[in-house]
């Protein structure tokens, strides 16, 4: 009722007939959601598909904001945005903070928009809500790619949960590729899951190191070994050239001894200095032998409806576990659950069946 | 109403009164119900206290039928051993079929009894229920452990899912361990998540090898270096010595690559020839040494405690998805929301959001 009268309202003012009813404030609201409606998205759609940045940043604003109305419009707009996604090259890369991502990723971008590439980096960081973004946030250090009209680099968006922010970069991913984009790359520094959450939505998955002293294998995080698709020691020049070609060895012995991929391809250690942008083109090489391979023998299109059942399985269980455990009566049962359990005094699997019992 | 009536006629047959209502089927029920009434069960426990393996068969049995009746009875049983349960040894033990698994477990739990120990020896495989028991189903092939007075060994139960099998494994894990055993020994063939599960309800898990031409580490299933406590290389034994000793020095050489273990004990590996009975009693000095290391520094117990904790979430989580999936609703739903993703008619995220509308 209150909405049709404010819609009369709105109306009225329209036709320079002030309502007396409606105050100041109450009329800059309205005008406010006429800017949002809906002819104006079908305008930031239009002018995303023609490959406006500004567009593309709005957009992805809208995808990253928390409130319902933008959600909503979000969620309308990247089903506008579906049919023209998925054409593109989705590479992730991770390696700890000092391996010289950003320096990477710069003379990596720049060779492939020298390719004709339209080139989309994106970040997967869920400590940047505390840290005010660890990764990418400086984009001084990508100087030449920030300059350069065919590369888009979008900071981590900010979130209490890697879910959360594998949701958005998802989201983010499909408006960059409806936008023109066809080829990602989606960074991440490895806190916590996110090295795994990239590995899930990217074709190609690539872990940078540097050759150290010593034992090469070792501090390497477990699981990161087996993800990827190539490793690419970083910094091999001057004095430390021996070394990276060292390192490449023993990486090469490791990545021997895990099991053939689904994929067929073989993972690779290469080498390459981005600071002397020497070694760059192999990595490309390399990535553009696996996506050769991979659309050929269709593990490519395969790998990605398996990523796209992976997100949504993982999403419901995600969602089924948060609204189950945030109840207060469960939260509280819980607490006196593990009390016991720690007393010796239940098992786990009573605990459980009393604490499911409270969720009817 | 018709219970209380059920009642009457009870009691009046007691008397010897037969009542015309009431059946000699009937009749026949309530013998059997009184059979299985309070006293019964309160002999049953003290039965299985006094170390009597008949009353331990059967309290097993109770926890492994699906019937209501008896799975009320078997949670009361277990409510009652509790207390005198977690006083033990848990020990798994994993391996791929043919590295001579009975026979270690034979000479293995002999030499525990030797050592007087009451040892029982238990297994997890899922995959019982099809191949009707691929371990430990021939008792003959522990032809000693199986007479031995202080040992006991029962088949893996059978269940259709992992986490049921698993359940009631810990279920038997509490009565054995009532029943006065010390020592548990939990085998597993390692059928998909089963290896995890195992090392999930134990305070030792232990990989047997065999020492193989070439390549130690291929073929190694992925995760099982990182979860075992000690690699035992079984077999090595005339012609075999040597590729075992290699073999020993290969799987060092690994296991030393990995970060150090929460407990502080440094993962080994020795060899052993369970045909001859050669080296079991280093498996055992081995497994003594953690014992001593982590219970002095509180991590055996810490341990029991984040096991409890793993269960008792696990259980909750398995059950929290069942009951979505298993829904009509749900299914048909899904079924459709993965039709949509092939097509890139839908995000993966947009399709939970449907099916968990669903779920109200």
């Amino acid at each position: 009722m209150s909405k049709s009268k404010k819609h009369t309202s709105a109306l009225s003012e329209k036709k320079g007939v002030p309502n007396p009813e409606t105050s100041n404030k109450e009329i800059a609201k309205k005008i406010q959601e006429r800017r949002r409606n809906v002819p104006e998205m079908e305008q930031l759609f239009q002018d995303l598909r023609s490959g406006n940045l500004t567009a593309l940043s709005r957009a992805i604003t809208l995808v990253e904001s928390t409130a319902a109305k933008h959600q909503e419009a979000a969620k309308k707009l990247i089903q506008q945005c579906l049919p023209f996604a998925n054409n593109s090259l989705r590479i992730g890369i991770t390696g700890v903070p000092g391996v010289g991502k950003s320096t990477f990723i710069e003379q990596f971008g720049t060779l492939l928009t020298k390719l004709d590439k339209k080139v989309a980096v994106l970040a997967v960081d869920p400590s940047s809500t505390l840290s005010r973004g660890s990764i990418l946030g400086d984009k001084t250090r990508m100087e030449e790619l920030v300059k350069n009209p065919n590369a888009f680099i979008r900071p981590s968006s900010s979130g209490t949960s890697l879910g959360g922010v594998a949701r958005k970069t998802r989201e983010t991913m499909i408006l960059c590729e409806a936008g023109g984009f066809d080829t990602l790359l989606i960074e991440t520094v490895g806190v916590g899951q996110s090295e795994t959450a990239v590995h899930s939505m990217t074709d190609f998955f690539l872990l940078l190191k540097l050759a150290g002293a010593g034992d090469e294998l070792q501090g390497i995080k477990r699981g990161i070994m087996e993800m990827a698709d190539a490793i690419v020691i970083n910094k091999a020049d001057g004095e430390n050239v021996k070394a990276a070609q060292l390192a490449k060895t023993e990486f090469n012995r490791a990545l021997h001894l895990y099991p053939v991929k689904e994929s067929g391809f073989t993972p690779k250690t290469v080498t390459c200095s981005a600071l002397k942008n020497e070694g760059i083109e192999d990595v490309w090489n390399l990535i553009e032998n696996y996506w050769d391979l991979t659309r050929e023998n269709g593990y490519f299109s395969q790998k990605r409806n398996q990523q796209n059942r992976y997100w949504l399985l993982q999403t419901i269980e995600e969602q089924l576990k948060d609204s189950f455990y945030k109840k207060p009566s469960i939260k509280k049962e819980l607490d006196r659950q593990l009390e016991l359990l720690k007393e010796n005094k239940t098992t786990p699997f009573q605990a459980a069946d009393v604490l499911l019992s409270l969720n009817k």
